[in-house]
This record gives C-alpha cells, structure tokens and sequence, in this order.
C-alpha cells in the first residue's frame, strides 16, 4: 500500500474513536485546512493503532530493573537502550554528554545522643513481593543531593514543615533555631527550601522525614499491603537552590561540556552551606518522641502516636554527612525526525530517564509512554508519512539531582533552540486519573482540542470530559476555594483552562530560561499510591500494583501528547490561540492587584490589633508569646501600565485568533516573503514574555509571567517580578516590575498586532 | 457598725477595684438609679472581699473524694453537705427528692471475635499521682445511660463521628451498617445522636471511642504527664435522647415524685433500642485495625497508627451489656434568701453537683464557684443588706444522665416558675481563660457591664475585654469563619454578643421548657487539658494541675455570676435592654433567609451535576460508588410574616430601651397599680417567646428562638421551628413555623409597646 491506501485503511478505526469523543468536533483542527484536518485524524488513528500496552510494560520492567541513577552503569545501559530503540523506530538519535557536579555521599551518620541514645537505621530493607528491593549493590543510601558536609551535634527543634509561617510560629513562641538542628517534615513546599531556610535562621543541620499523616498509614495502607510508604522508606531528593538556577551547581547559564568554565564549589550559589539528610517516620519517631517544650499547633502534628512539641531538646543529635564531590557524567538521548517542509521549525518532546533508585514511577512510567510515541511515529514515517516540522525527542539524564540533563544541553543550545523551537512538551510521572494539562497558554486549545479527541480508558468519555467532570465535582463540595469554583465555571462555560507552570520537572529551562512556549501533561490522581516516591521501592513491582495497571494511560498519555506533537508538526499554521493567554494573564493581574489589597488590609488590622493590645490579651499567659512586628502601611501603586497592556493584550488578541481561524486557507496563496515573517513571529511569540535581566536576583530565570516562586520552589508564582514583590513588601521593585511585565506584554501585543496586519494582507479565500 | 458603715469601709477597695477596669463605667448601671447604681458597687467590692480562693479548693478536694453520681452514698453526702453549707451560710435552703429511672450496668462485655480474638478491658487503671484513682469502690464502669440491654454479635463498621453526612458518605461508598456493630468515634456532635442514628439505619449495636486526635496524644501529653487522656481512659455519658425531651425518661412534662405517673420503660420514647458502649482508645485500636474495605476519606482519620478501614468487618466483635433499671433518688438542695421588695420575684442560680465518677471538673468546678457566691451572699446578709429580689440557689443532681434534677424540678414547680423567675443563671464546668457568655439576648447589656467590671486574674484587664481581645485575634486568623468575622466587628463596635444557647446543661428546662430568661457562664479556653471529660481521671489532683490552679476563675466565675445575681436582684427596674434581642433575631433571620438560597442553588447544582453524570466520571471507577440523589427543586418561601415581626421588634425594642434609660428615677412615682403591671409585663417577657404546642415532633421544647438541634443534641439550632424544617426540607412545615414564630416575635413587640405605654405615662423625672 502507499502511504494514501494506507491512511485509508484506517478511515474505519478513526470513525470508531470519533463516536466516542464527548466533544464533537465543530470544524477544521485549529491550525489545518478542512482537507487537511481530515487527513490528520486519519493519521492519528494510524498512530493509535500503534500504541501497545505491553510494549510499555516490558520496556519499564527492564529499564527499572536496576538502581539507574546518575553515575550507575544502569543508568548508561538505559541511555544506549533508548539511543538503540530510537534507531530503530527510524529515528535520528544521538547521545549527549555533559559533565555535571554530583555529590554521593559516603559516610552518614544520624544518632540521638541525649537524653537517651539512639542510632537511625537510614537504610530500607527488602520487602517480600518486591523483586527488586534486595538489588541495592549500586544504589546510594537515602540522602540529599547539595546539602553540605559536616559533622555537627547540637538540640533539636520541630519545625513542622520549615516553610516562612513555620518560622513566624517559632517567633510567636520565642524559640530560634540558631545552633541547633531542625526537624521538618516533608510537605508544605519545596524540600529544597527547609534546609536553605533553616541556615537563613541560623541552624547548624536538617532532618528531614516523611510523616505517616502525609505519604506513609495516615493516607493508606502501606506497602507491600498497600502502596504507601512503610515505615523504613524514605524520600530522597535535591536540595540545591533550583529556584536560583536549576542545573549543574558549577556552570550556569552555559552547557556543562567537558571543556565549560566552571565555578569553584565553594563559589556556587546553588550549594546549601549546612548537611541535611531525610529519613524514615521509623528513624523520626524516637528523635520526636525525645523532644519536649510546648505543644505544637494543630496544622503542625503528624499522624505517629506521640504528642508533637516545638523542643528545642531536650533531644540533642549528631548528625555527621561527608560526600565524594566529583564530577560525573551524564547522558541525554536526543532523536530527530526531520520535517519537510519547516526543517527548522522544531517540536520538541522530552522526559527524564534517572530516577533516584529504581525510579519505575519517576520518571519512566513517563519514559515510556514517550517511548511508544517515538516507536508510533516512527512506524508512520516507515509507511511513508513525514512531519512538515521536525520533531525533536530527548531522554533527559540528571533530572533527579537538579534539572541536569535538560538544563545543560538547553544552555548548550540556547541559541539554535529559540531560533527554531516552537513548543516543548515535558512529561514525568504518570498514573492511572485525570490529565493534569499545565504550560503556555496559547496552546490551551490545542490541548483542549486533544483531550476531546482521546478516550478515557476507564469511563469511555473523552480526558477532557472527565477533567471537567472532576473540576465541577470538587467546585461543588463544600469548602472548595474560590480559585476552584472560578476554574470550573471557565471551564463549564468553555475550554477547560490549563494550569500555570512553576518547576520541578524539565520544562523549566525551556519555559523559564529560554522562554519557548511550553506544556507539561501526564495522568494522576487514581495511583494507588504514590506514597515510595523517591524511595526504594519506587519499584516496578509497585507500580505494576499501584500506578497504572494495565498501562492504560501510559497509551491515553501517548495519545495524548502524540496528537500534540503530530498536531504542531503538522499543522498549516501553528496551532495558536491567543485569547486564552490575554484571558489569563487578566486573571493573574486581578490577583496581584486584590493581593495589594488584602495586605494592606491585612497590614491595618494587624497594627490596629497590636495597638490594642489584643494579641497578648489574647495569648495565653502560662506560655511565651512574643506578639508579631508592626508594618508598615501598605502604600497603593500604579498598576495602570499593567492594566493598559492587558487591554490591549485582550483587544490583540482577539484580532488575531479572528483573522487565524480562516488562515490556514489563504496562506497557501501568501507572499513568501511575508509567509516567512509571519512562521517566524508565531515560531517565537513567547520570546516576547522574555525580560534578559531576569526576576530580581535571580537573572536565570528569564519569563515575566511564570516562574517558581522563590519561596515555594515548585509551586508557580505568576508575574512573578510582580507577585513576589509584594508579597515581600519591596514596594519600589513591585513598581518597577508592574512596568517590567508591561513591557513584556506590549512587546506581545506589538507582534500580535504584526501578525495582524501580515494576515490582513494574505489573499482572500477563494 | 451598722450596715452603711460596713458598706462605707469597702468603699476604698471598691475604688481600687474600678481603677483596673478596662471599661469605664459611663453612667448608672443597667436598671439602676444613680444613687443605688453606686451603692451597689460597693455592695459588690464586699461582695468581692468574701471570696477566698482557698474555699474552693478545700470544698473541691472533699467532694470529689469519692464517686459521685446518681445513687452513690457519695452524692447524697454532698448533697448533705451542700445543705448543711447554705444554712450556715444563712439560707433557708431544703432538700428536694425525686424518683427518677437511672439504669447501672450490671454486666458488660466487648470482645473481638474474628479474624482475631481480644477482649476489651473496659477498665481505667489507677494512675500515679491521681490519689483518686485506685479509691473506685462506688464507681461504676465505663457505660452510657439509657442504652438498650443486649447481646449482640456482629461484622463491625467504621462510622467516623456517625453523624447524619457520615451515614450518606458511608451510602456513596455503597456501604450498610443494617444487621452491624457501628464504631464511632466521639466528637461531632451528641453523642446520644451516634446510637440513634445507627439504630435508624438498621445497627444492632454501637460502639464510641476517644481517638487520641480528639482528645488524647493528638491534642497533648496524657495523663499524669500532661492533661489529656491516656489510652485507657474512657468518656461515659448519656445517650438518652433528649432532643425529644430531657429529665427522667418515665415522667416526661411532669416531675418524678414518688407518686408520679409513669410510663412504662418500653413507652418511654427517650431510651434507645440498641446496646452502646464507649471505650478507650486502647481498646478500639485492636478493633479498627482488625477492619479492612476501603481506606476512609481524609477528614475521617484519627490519630492511631494505623490507616482507617469502614469495613465492614472482617472484623467481628460481640457486644453484651445487661443493667439494673430500677429507679434511685436524686437529691435537689434549693436555698432561698427572699427578697426585701419583690419577694416573688426569683432571681435563680444553678449548678449541677453529681459527676460521672469523681467529677471534679464536671460538674464541681463550677459547683465551688456557686458555694463561694452563696457564701458570700449569705455574708453581705449577715451585715444587714436584703435582696430587693428573692435569690434562689440549686444544687442540682443526676444532671448527667438526662438533666434529671433540674427538669424534674422545674416541671414539679412549672406554674410557679412561670410567675416568679426572672432569670436563671447555669453554671457547670469552670476553668481557665475567657468568659462564655450565652443565653437570653434582654441580658446581653447586663452581661457585658458585669464583664466590663470584673478583672481578669492574669492579664488584670476586664474579663470583657480579654475576651474582646480574643474574638478580634481570632477574627483576624487566615481562615476565619464569616461568623467569627462578624462577631468580631459586633464586638469591636459595642457590647460583646452573647451565644445562643442549645443544650447540655441545667438551663434546658428553664430556657425552652418554661420559656425563661436564661443565662449559662463559665470561663474555658485555657484548661491544660480537658482530655479526661467523663472518666475516672476527672478528679480533684487532675483539675488542681490543669483546670485553675491557685481556683482564680473560680472566684472570677463567683464575681460574674454573683454581680449578675446581686444586679438582677436589687435593680430599681430589671435591668432588660431590648435591642440586642431585636438585632440577634434580625440576624437569625437573615440566616435563615440565606439557608433557603444555598439549598436552593446547592440543589441547583447537584441536579445539573447528576444530569452530566459528572459524580460518577470524577469517581474512582475501581471502587463502588453511588451517586447521591436526584433532590426536588427547592421552592421560594413566603418570609414576610418573619421580615415584617422583626421590623416592628427593632422599633418597639428601641422605644422601650429609650423609656427604660430613665425608668428607674421616674418609677418611684409610678402609680402602683401600673408598677405591678409593668414589673409582670417586664419578669415574663421571654415567655411570649413561647409556642405551647412545642417544636414539631417535641412538644417539650416550647421557645421558637432557641432549641438543641434535633441532629446537633448540644449545639443550637436558632428560629428552630424554620430552620430545621429548611434543613430537612419540609416546606410547608417551614412556612407555618415562619408565621408560628412571627407570632411570637409579635406577641413580644406587644408586651414591649404595652410596656412603652406604661412608662411613658410615667411622671417626669423631678
């Protein structure tokens, strides 16, 4: 058959998916010609037809079969695993290799020496009915990557879970850390962000422990019973300063090649200056137990039988961490499928390879379904089919540690991937549940118009189907927050809105550093459960239990992020709209303006209180309170700039998708001059959302409108420069960046408004 | 020296006294003319100088030396006691005997009999420390009054709180609890509602627990370390039902003298029909770990270290519990002290003296505090100062089974009550931290000037405004109820609002059985801890350590109440301001306005979620789930009759509130004739707020302002009549009880306007 008979031969099969879409398709794909569109569908149901659950369970079984991460011959082995597969599905694949900073520890210590001794295990044994946790001759013990050396033995303090109100909470019951050593759990923020708050407060060391409330019998049973993590696991991570510069600690902002100028150790900012190690709820418990003082809250108590105190000690510790510093190398596997028409228009596609043990949930349940997409898609391009723009798929190395694999080779390429790249898809983790689409919001209807098109394996609607469903249910329970109740009706009365990208994952370079439009996308919410993460017996045992059994929606996120990709490739015009991204960046603007607003009345309610007296009055006397400081007045700010470019953001906005939704017809008649201008303006739209000089201290981080928040660390903080001024009360910077982010909008609005005029000169339809 | 001289030396203590006043006096006291306004102060400042700390304590100390509830020989000493107290004291004080069904338990038995075998203790140990705890030769094991007899085995359920949404989250799971032993654990609501509604749905027996997140390790360090209560320690209480109606189940409406007629115990309608045991949490974790099913939604774990089951089974437990259901004597000690002017005019005061064991919080801590008001009251009448009022103390037994002292007296002495009281004052548990004040809103102003006046013993501000103070910090917290919000702008702007009262204590009969103005006082909010409510542990060292050390909210509760009393009883006009009763009930009706409307687009909203089928597509497909019904469209109601009664009830309130400013100056040459009228007009006021025919299913209760939620058992449900019918649904119902309590607002506006017309053909003041 040629490539026409063969596309033909699944006409039947696309007509079958299509019956069971919940959302009828209205017209043409966004971004295709009504011919065109057609034939894509058809294409896509070709692509489907590829997809095979077991495929990816075998691919799972044998990439998590041994500890893999960074610097493990496993690791190595998974590269040129996926390196040959690539080759083989017809792909263009090479390895890259960088050589990145990445400490291993090889002594730890952890003991309880007063008031009575106490030695942690910091060691997760064997579980029966977990093949592979006996296998442990390469892996590491349970650490965090960045956290310094040193051998320190001091009082210990809780400090629930280490985030800025839990240390307001300390002062209100004036106990300081200062000497001492801390104990948070996890939860509540970013792990990185416990240890470096810690030492702000000047503690000599972290612990750093998963309580039972929030990942071990307080949410489920626990392995192997259920999926939830056992008493002896414990979660491993980075704690390095990702929401400075994510990335080998020594070369920022440029790719860590052999040969890369790098800084000293002790000159990298992103290193933490105190040793931290996280441990079980089993090593926790007698180091809680021995403490005493007063009764912490309620949000700060956990879920072992003991009653939590603030200490400090009479509990008193030693924790001694020294590590090998050397530098190791890493492995990126990147596959090109070149594209026929737009060579250098690039879609890229990526997941992390490392995981920090076994990593069969983090990341390869991601891994491969992006696996199935690249054995799909090249089975298409055996029959004949070609992308009109290249296609670009990477297998990250180093994710586990600090972004490494994706961070590098994306400031190794800086400059060739915003000339071509016009959208990054990331995925990591997946499990069996709901989509979770987040990123660029000018691709928000694309995703939409994808999660219409694919079928949910359980319930037979479509993932945008029972996403909205999910939205609606939890906006009508009651206690649902405002933002939730928003979120539904958007997304009742139209697309369903995709979510805001902070970090945590590999889209961050892309997104954040190089400012290319981006999307993250996977399934969760139904793993039973994800309480290993990071942990030995993140396993594939356990996730062939827990995570997605069947391997259903490793195919539905193949379908899923497949079609975008095909979609993007192949569409006549990029898949663009843009009234989602003004529509949002509205939202965000009325909540830094309402934000201004609620401190200020927060700022006048707290001094009236403390006038009054009321917070002592109020306090119980048998206890410390040190009642909080007076602020000072919150002053009202010129958010005009911002509010002027917004409207004319929506204005522009709408022009465009008005004049895009008949473009893909016309433009086949169009100038080629101008047809260049015009791919290469939507090629690069998010490059307008770009400000080089960065956030405020923290220039690597370069998008106006999505950043990690400096105090979250995964968690987004929109208009950041904005947002996070206020909430720090530097009032002057809040000024400065409200112009910033203007800017940045009319630099968007003025290529809209380019584009406009580029279409209004296209010939009309004939 | 005579009287005035005695007055006259207290005069420089009194002045003290004023000066730590956080409230400036700002004019006479409430109901009083200048001249007696200040002469009561210094009646109050000798008054103050009577109560001795030491005399709580030592009369604490030997009444809680020995079990005490109904029958004991224990309870009838102290009651002897309290007797032979008051006559020293120089009241004309008697014991009052009635008859009353109060069952013991005779045998109990809990074991587990699958998949493992254990037997409960149902046994408090004696504790180190706790002198009382090993002297419980009288003491009666863990049980719950008025639970049926049985001997029941059964698959065991997990309930949670087993209140009315746990039972349709148990329905959503598709889970029964028909032909099963439900487990609940306490908190929620009353825990006589837990067997009634597992009865209700089809439970042959029931089981409640103290998990140790409510008031065990969760809250605190146990017992002896700390206050909270220990693993063995065990919450007994009654279970009758008395929603429907307190006081001896046999004689309801009637008081239960020896010759009383008697229903038959199957006739009595308050007597459950199941087996129920509470139990420690040491004896319910071998139970819910044996349970297994699915994992329970995260707002239904408690603090054992295990995952929460529903069940059903498999474990199988055997409850069997057979009691003595003979009647036994409670014995009422009642002192007068009769009133110079207005003899039959009662001013009364009550406290509860039987506890569950030992009782030293509940019920003696309070119990010490009227001792030390009757004492001192009975001093200032030893100096020559009479009552202008008849004072009338009650020292009530059994009130923790039913009520059973103070209902069966009140409704032996109903007609007389009816015409004589002007005010009851409750007390029962005391302890550290800030005032409580509830009851009848035409005492509001009385309770804040009385608050204004008395100092608290920590911070030496007034009692009113620490707790001023309280109520805007807590306002001021993230996530404040609306509630909290608007109590704190009441607050700040005027007088402090006093709650409304529901049930659980002596002031039930009195408030919404006889339609009496009511108060209830105590402090709380500080104790350190209350973890040993209703058990063995409940004892005097136990409430030395954490109730009130050194017994200064004792003396604070004697100078609130005993002022309220003096005030109330010696006012020139009683000292009633209307606009606070006016405003509460123009926001209960608000209230229930708004109830209506979030029915109505609640069930709005779940309609058009069940038409898209959205539960069922948000919910785990691998587990059961049934989606709630399908709910008629609410209607629109006819408010007016309510709206209009409550316009008129604010004008007519403010015209009498104007009038009575200068009543007590012109009164004195008032017609006697009009004087008579007016003082009945002004004693039974709150009885206008009375329906005869009752609320609906519970003639018993009569008030249409306030009542214990049939479905809440403690907690208030306000404009009950319309509110409970809004949440049940039952429309019509609802529109009568709109025009049933319009009609008792309307009959109170007369009784006010009949009031203005009196006083203001009163003559002008000279």
């Amino acid at each position: 058959m040629n490539h026409a008979q063969r596309l033909l031969a699944f006409a039947g099969a696309a007509a079958l998916c299509l019956v069971a879409r919940a959302e009828p398709s209205t017209g043409p794909l966004l971004g295709f010609t009504p011919d065109n569109s057609a034939a894509q569908l058809k294409l896509e149901a070709t692509y489907d037809a590829q997809l095979n659950p077991a495929d990816l369970r075998g691919w799972l079984e044998q990439m998590a079969a041994e500890p893999n991460h960074v610097g493990t011959p496993h690791d190595k082995a998974n590269a040129e695993f996926t390196l040959a597969k690539f080759k083989e599905w017809g792909w263009d694949a090479r390895l890259e290799v960088f050589q990145v900073l990445y400490p291993t520890p090889k002594s730890v210590t952890l003991e309880l020496v007063a008031p009575t001794r106490f030695t942690a295990k910091l060691h997760e044994p064997a579980i029966a009915g977990d093949r592979t946790s006996a296998n442990t001759k390469d892996a590491l013990p349970p650490y965090n990557a960045y956290g310094a050396d040193g051998d320190v033995t001091a009082e210990l303090v809780y400090v629930n879970q280490g985030m800025p109100d839990d240390y307001k909470e300390l002062e209100r019951h004036g106990i300081s850390v200062k000497g001492r050593i801390v104990i948070a759990r996890y939860g509540g923020g970013w792990r990185g962000l416990k240890p470096k708050l810690a030492y702000e407060h000047g503690a000599v060391g972290c612990l750093i422990y998963s309580d039972p409330k929030d990942d071990g019998y307080g949410l489920g049973d626990v392995y192997p019973k259920g999926g939830q993590r056992p008493a002896d696991g414990v979660q491993r991570g980075s704690v390095a300063d990702m929401p400075l510069y994510p990335g080998d600690p020594l070369t920022p902002g440029i790719g860590a090649t052999a040969d890369a100028k790098r800084l000293k150790i002790e000159d990298a900012k992103t290193i933490l200056k105190i040793p931290v190690l996280p441990i079980s709820y089993g090593d926790a418990q007698p180091l809680l137990a021995a403490l005493d003082g007063t009764v912490v809250p309620p949000g700060w108590r956990g879920a072992l039988p003991l009653t939590y105190h603030f200490g400090p000690g009479p509990a008193k510790v030693r924790l001694a961490i020294s590590s090998d510093w050397s530098l190791k190398p890493i492995y990126n596997v990147i596959a090109f499928l070149s594209g026929s028409e737009h060579p250098d228009e690039w879609v890229l596609r990526g997941n992390h390879r490392d995981g920090w043990v076994f990593g069969a949930w983090d990341p390869l349940s991601g891994h491969i379904a992006m696996m199935a997409e690249a054995k799909a898609i090249g089975a298409l391009a055996k029959q004949g089919w070609k992308p009109k723009r290249t296609l670009v798929y990477c297998s990250w190395d180093g994710e586990e540690p600090g972004l490494l694999g994706s961070t590098e080779w994306a400031e190794a390429h800086a400059e060739e991937l915003q000339r071509k790249a016009v959208l990054y898809i990331n995925s990591d983790t997946n499990t069996r549940g709901f989509l979770n689409p987040s990123g660029s919001h000018a691709f928000q209807e694309l995703v939409n118009q994808v999660a219409g098109s694919v079928r949910d394996p359980q319930t037979g609607v479509s993932v945008l189907a029972r996403l909205r469903a999910r939205l609606q249910v939890d906006a009508a329970k009651p206690g649902a927050s405002e933002d939730d109740k928003e979120l539904a009706q958007l997304a009742a009365a139209g697309s369903v809105p995709i979510a805001a990208l902070g970090s945590g994952s590999d889209f961050t370079p892309f997104l954040q550093h190089l400012t290319l439009a981006t999307l993250n996308l996977d399934f969760s919410g139904e793993e039973q459960q994800d309480g290993v993460y990071h942990s030995i017996y993140d396993s594939f045992d356990h996730y062939d239990r827990f995570g997605d059994p069947g391997y259903h929606y490793g195919v539905a996120l193949a379908q899923v992020i497949g079609r975008a990709m095909l979609r993007t490739a192949d569409a006549d015009v990029l898949p663009l709209q843009f009234k989602d991204t003004a529509a949002t960046i509205g939202r965000y603007t009325t909540e830094v303006h309402k934000l201004l607003d609620a401190l200020r009345s927060a700022t006048e309610q707290k001094n009236k209180l403390l006038e009054q007296n009321a917070y002592v009055l109020a306090a119980d006397p048998t206890q410390t309170y040190v009642p909080p400081a007076r602020d000072s007045a919150v002053p009202f700010l010129n958010f005009a700039p911002l509010d002027n470019a917004v409207t004319r953001l929506t204005q522009s906005a709408s022009s465009v998708d008005a004049l895009l939704a008949s473009a893909p017809v016309e433009l086949a008649h169009m100038e080629s001059s101008q047809r260049l201008e015009l791919d290469s303006l939507l090629q690069g739209m998010e490059a307008a959302f770009g400000h080089a000089p960065g956030l405020p201290g923290r220039e690597w981080f370069k998008h106006t409108i999505y950043a990690p928040g400096l105090l979250t660390g995964y968690g987004v903080k929109t208009l950041p420069g904005v947002r996070e001024a206020l909430e720090d009360r530097r009032w002057a910077e809040a000024e400065q960046y409200i112009g910033v982010t203007a800017g940045a909008l009319n630099t968007y609005s003025d290529r809209l408004d380019r584009i406009a005029t580029l279409l209004r000169q296209a010939p009309p339809k004939k």
